[in-house]
């Protein structure tokens, strides 16, 4: 299995002691690194993510699962950003206050309707437990899913991995690095709105993310 | 007349000597980046725009007005990439040998059809006199103009201000600097070729540099 590997890592059973779940899991991730970083950086990294995401969980039976995503695009993003893999895109990542709102309302616009030369990626400054429902429907609506994404932590890697950073409504909590374009979007967020106006704000972010509807 | 006016320096007339001329439109264009930059700076930036122009220019009637829309765009380039102003847009440049094909096509077609959160600009490491007709007949076969737009000189400037730059075709012209993505699209060259086979250059550079059409 490599590192670019598009299959997640091995859901592992929770049954067994946090510590063993992660070993295994950093084992497995390690494989797929092999000649970009060692066992240890896969282990930090696999442990932090753990932490990170324990932190804010209100439902613990995914934690290892969500754990395997997050370590898995936290290595990617630090292998692009230390230029030990490139792309050929433009990587783009929305920072909202809790990654369950605008920033994947954002990405997930931008990641099916955007160009094709933009990667999009999403974070949140204090992650939430889940993306809110009412978000969820509104991309619905107009065939657009999520995927496999949930709320994630705002990590050093994504922001060392991005070319331009969009916050919206996260204040001054997302690091500022020299060589990056901040973009600063100022629309409600969509937290506790009627579906009604969850559709505004989701036209809103449409209309900024993606261009007009080609006029020929 | 403030630095960002969008008004084009005036036309002077070109009877005068060179030099009478450019002194001229450096102090106008000191006069609009009051604040930003000294006169001394101005004049350097439309010296040497003059003078780069001129090198490849094989019609020098409109060479003044060309070499005041060139030292604006410098000019404006060099305020962003100093951080003596701000913008809330994604700079992205595209490169390509002579700027009169597949550089003036992606940067047209991604001004009237990208997304709003991106500004794009566009040069040549060995600009051409004038835009390809060809060129010109493809865009405007699908509604889109170039405006003023006029094959340029590469400019560290530009390339400063930029965030992300697309090279096609300029081989290793394009100085590369830390904190920038760098994208290569490998595309046929439009020059001396049928309308026929610009269209699909046109095409190709629309679907790479546009969102496909929206499926909702």
């Amino acid at each position: 299995m490599s590192w670019d590997d598009p299959r997640q890592p091995e859901a592992l059973p929770c049954m067994l002691h946090p510590d063993v779940v992660l070993d295994r899991l950093s084992a497995d991730l390690a494989g797929r690194y092999a000649g970009v970083f060692s066992l240890e950086t896969v282990q930090r990294c696999v442990q932090e993510s753990y932490a990170e995401l324990a932190r804010t969980a209100t439902v613990t039976a995914h934690l290892v699962t969500l754990t395997g995503r997050f370590a898995t695009e936290r290595l990617t993003a630090l292998a692009q950003a230390s230029g030990a893999v490139s792309k050929n895109v433009c990587e783009v990542l929305f920072v909202c206050g809790h990654n369950s709102g605008r920033s994947q309302l954002a990405a997930a616009l931008m990641r099916h309707r955007g160009p094709a030369w933009v990667h999009v990626r999403s974070a949140g400054s204090l992650p939430a437990a889940q993306i809110q429902p009412a978000v969820l429907a509104a991309l619905n609506e107009v065939g657009v899913d999520v995927g496999e994404e949930f709320p994630k932590p705002l990590s050093d890697e994504v922001v060392q991995a991005a070319d331009v950073v969009i916050t919206m409504g996260c204040g001054d909590a997302c690091p500022v690095y020299p060589g990056k374009r901040y973009l600063d979007w100022d629309l409600p967020d969509p937290h506790g709105q009627p579906l009604e106006q969850v559709r505004d704000i989701r036209d809103a972010l449409d209309t900024r993310g993606c261009p007009a509807r080609r006029r020929s």
